[in-house]
């Protein structure tokens, strides 16, 4: 190792990767897809490919077990590993669970974790076939592989947004940040006085979406019965922004997002004005939504328009025309990513 | 959570795992094996299978930086999960690397261990198809997950082992052990007075053993090449003893293993007897060699018959007859494993 010492934060964790993976080489045609979108894909001939994601998740980091029940933590581990799969338009079928625990832990933690892990299996229709555990001298890490198959020809991979698409988004946006607001905010009222009870009555929707997130398995499902095939697709863990971003970067294109399309559910909205935050602005950088962001083809949209699942809140252009937001007064702001990057955080 | 706190060295690593995912119901006919063998082994259709492994290694538990260099450390990561996919008689052919690391380490430190992690891509000719960076308050965390393809009617499972089946080991055992020993006393030796040189001439192959270990890929083609198919296999990642013991336990039948027949290199035996330790013993116990024990049909022995990488050392009988080690007098006793039990040295 020379002395030279680069600061990992000076990159961030998309450039890192990027940077760190750059001098590899491909032995098997069978890889179709490497490092760069929500999952691998592998060609497992005829018309089949098979799709793997993996992910670390490390205590105080991605989790912090003072308001983070094991058994949520167990269940959104693997939900957020099959958010990954729904990504590349395929189904979810296996997943690998590895974690690394200190004694700290008791044996009847574990049994938490794992009945939450249980929970999303089941619920996701995935079958755990492997994974081991092993100690570590602190705190809890958690690394989950998760593996779904699709046909060849419905794959949507994050480069195959083209000019002219629609910009969908499922679901509503904002909502697991704002729920993670309200945590933090009785997390420092217990902190200051232990005896005052948690004021979390209404803020049960926000708070299920922060400590729950459900995949969106069931818009492949319905993505397949309208018969659309997204032309590009990724998920929503880091916020609307900076994954419209991803998109367009991974694409080589440009779009327009409309601040007045942006679904924010009314509790959320209320939730941050209460906070003194715009609701658009948490939807926009707020992210853990694990809502998908997809381009359709402009002739595909009957088939979406009116669907409750999904909104369309913008269009793709060309790549000089740049990446902008559309305020509610018509005027186009530079859109910029502030979502979570663990690195710059420390 | 109840109450009850159960200690997790009370079920030791691998009533652990088991303990934590019987729970568990599979949903999918694709999934034809899951926890409890090397890799997991997924049907993908027509004659072929997919066989999927993980593992999570974490400093100062697997590894610790003091006398791993990053290159070697980033080698052997992938070194031990193509193991476990030769361990399933499968060719290895992608890999997904995840890693957590604290700000203590500067690019130029991932930019090693990425390197080590290429050579060992290249070396075995697998793919890096995916993966993810990201930071941790204490320490570095490597998860890999590794893919290989074989056919069904060539995997060789931990359970196939049948009475009157020879047990076979290939290359040599006990060197990666004495490397690690050769390193540690070094080590205090360099903590009481940094100024003296560490002494590791004549110890080449041993520490190349514990810091550079290689997977058994080639034996996989040896085998194809003899037409023998093993009917059970397994990795040795944590001893000699540890390893016949999960095998016998897996397939229920019993052993004898023969002291005499323990390939040991002259190297690795005489830093044993430098170190007042038994040759045999540290073959038996001492881990890391990443060799494969298999066991084969009688009738295939002509096949393996003074292949020089193929050492028969025992035979399989009725689980009633018990696991026995024959030492050099003809005594038989009860094999014991003594490996590496990450849990028990907390």
């Amino acid at each position: 190792m020379s002395d030279k010492r680069t600061e990992i934060s000076d990159l961030g964790e998309f450039g890192l990767i990027e940077h760190l993976t750059k001098p590899f080489t491909m032995h098997h045609s069978s890889s179709m897809l490497g490092v760069g979108d929500d999952a691998a894909v592998i060609d497992i001939g005829g018309d089949d490919a098979l799709v793997v994601s993996t992910d670390l998740l490390t205590e105080g980091i991605h989790f912090n077990l003072m308001y983070m029940p094991l058994k949520h933590l167990g269940y959104k581990s693997v939900a957020v590993n099959v958010s990954d799969i729904c990504a590349m338009n395929a189904t979810p079928t296996q997943i690998t669970v590895s974690i690394s625990v200190s004694n700290r832990f008791p044996l009847e933690a574990l049994e938490e974790l794992y009945e939450g892990i249980r929970l999303a299996c089941d619920h996701y229709k995935v079958d755990l076939v492997g994974g081991d555990t092993s100690s570590s001298y602190s705190g809890l890490g958690i690394s989950i592989t998760a593996i779904g198959t699709v046909k060849k020809d419905k794959i949507s991979y994050r480069s195959g947004a083209k000019e002219y698409d629609l910009l969908v988004v499922t679901g509503d946006l904002g909502a697991a940040y704002m729920g993670l607001q309200v945590l933090e905010r009785e997390k420092e009222v217990f902190r200051a006085n232990p005896n005052v009870q948690p004021e979390l009555d209404g803020h049960d929707y926000i708070i299920e979406r922060q400590l729950k997130p459900e995949a969106r398995k069931d818009i492949i499902g319905f993505l397949a019965e309208l018969d659309v095939v997204p032309t590009s697709m990724i998920d929503i863990s880091d916020g609307l922004a900076s994954e419209v971003l991803h998109l367009c970067k991974a694409s080589n294109v440009g779009c327009h997002v409309y601040d007045e399309k942006i679904p924010v559910d009314a509790k959320t909205a209320m939730t941050a004005i209460d906070f003194n935050l715009d609701p658009n602005t948490c939807a926009l950088n707020g992210g853990e939504d694990y809502e998908l962001l997809f381009t359709i083809k402009q002739d595909d949209f009957d088939k979406i328009k009116g669907n409750p699942h999904m909104t369309v809140i913008g269009h793709i252009t060309n790549a000089q025309d740049g990446i902008y937001y559309i305020d509610k007064n018509g005027s186009a702001i530079t859109l910029r990513a502030q979502g979570w990057k663990h690195f710059d955080a420390e």
